[in-house]
């Protein structure tokens, strides 16, 4: 990796924890590039602006999870319903994984609205790949018929709000406790099971795992 | 309405306001008795501490749809699948025109993790009252066994996830435009659509996993 590059990934890395953990206006450039231990007009020289390395951190974030939404999307030897559970069990675990990506999300969606067009676009691989998926099990039939980008935002609704209604929740509380992995699969199955029942084509069509 | 009781409205009236917009941090009790025109010392009389006036906001936030709720829940002449309908209309309807107790709840999931003991319990009412009204629908066999939070979560994480998806996107990037009561009956169909059919007991096939 050359200097150059070198210098990136630390700004990049830097501001990703440090928007993370005070938000944009909380985060100065001076803060920043101190932390990735690079000049002060380090942030304009590769990025241009603050919030250009703000939108930045986000897609570099969310790259590796549009990868794989993107193969899922591609792989039609598949059963779809096959790669929904697939899809769901790695969008969960990433989130699981990465709890700032869910703050920044929660960030730009409810303070940032102004740059909602932008995370559309960056968001734009993943929610075309979601898209191809339904559409596929429209045309095999194992998706009920509607708007796939409805369906798909039912479908990611269901990682999305168990990560965030789930995570660090006190024991005690839930049915399970998320905070291990065996807890995690009791949630995965459960949000399977809805989804798959949710996209069936007719309400009450029996959609048994087998075993 | 006596003049301890409308300092102590007008207090809440200023705290749910600056929370909303600068987050706990960011509002100070100066800020807050200056916005509600009162004394700096009347949060203390009045709610004890800051953090005391902070949960006493949310729970009356809280309160009128908690009391919906639970009346639907109690509501048994009518079938559970229409109060499913009924129940989501409301709660999406009450997230579109309060949109600050979104913020609200996303920030104490998020940055206020040691406070989800007490927002467990200032829920306690609609959790109770969304187990109550799953497992009438599985008694009256409307809704499919399986563990009724886990059941009910699917169901509520429905208009909140879109709520927090479609509200402020700029035109021309969701299928309909949620900002007309016409484009959000669209939305509430299709949830109501979904959650139903991921709710629904399997066409003569037992379902359950440990079965």
């Amino acid at each position: 990796m050359s200097s150059t590059e070198d210098t990136r990934q630390r700004l990049l890395k830097a501001a990703r924890r440090l928007f993370a953990e005070r938000g944009y206006d909380g985060a100065s450039v001076r803060a920043i590039t101190r932390a990735a231990g690079s000049n002060v007009a380090a942030v304009g020289y590769h990025f241009g602006s603050k919030e250009a390395l703000y939108k930045e951190v986000i897609r570099a974030m969310d790259d590796p999870l549009a990868e794989r939404i993107v193969a899922l999307s591609r792989d039609e030897d598949t059963p779809v319903r096959q790669r929904i559970r697939i899809l769901l069990q790695e969008v969960f675990q990433h989130l699981w994984d990465n709890p700032d990506q869910t703050r920044f999300m929660v960030e730009l969606r409810l303070y940032r609205t102004e740059w909602l067009a932008d995370l559309a676009q960056i968001l734009a691989p993943i929610t075309e790949a979601l898209i191809r998926l339904v559409q596929q099990g429209q045309s095999e039939g194992t998706i009920r018929a509607g708007d796939p980008l409805l369906l798909a935002m039912s479908l990611m609704s269901q990682p999305v709000y168990f990560m965030l209604v789930t995570r660090k929740i006190p024991q005690g509380i839930l049915p399970v406790e998320p905070s291990t992995e065996a807890g995690r699969a009791v949630y995965l199955d459960h949000m399977v099971d809805f989804a798959l029942a949710g996209l069936a084509p007719t309400a009450g069509v029996a959609h048994g795992r087998g075993s």
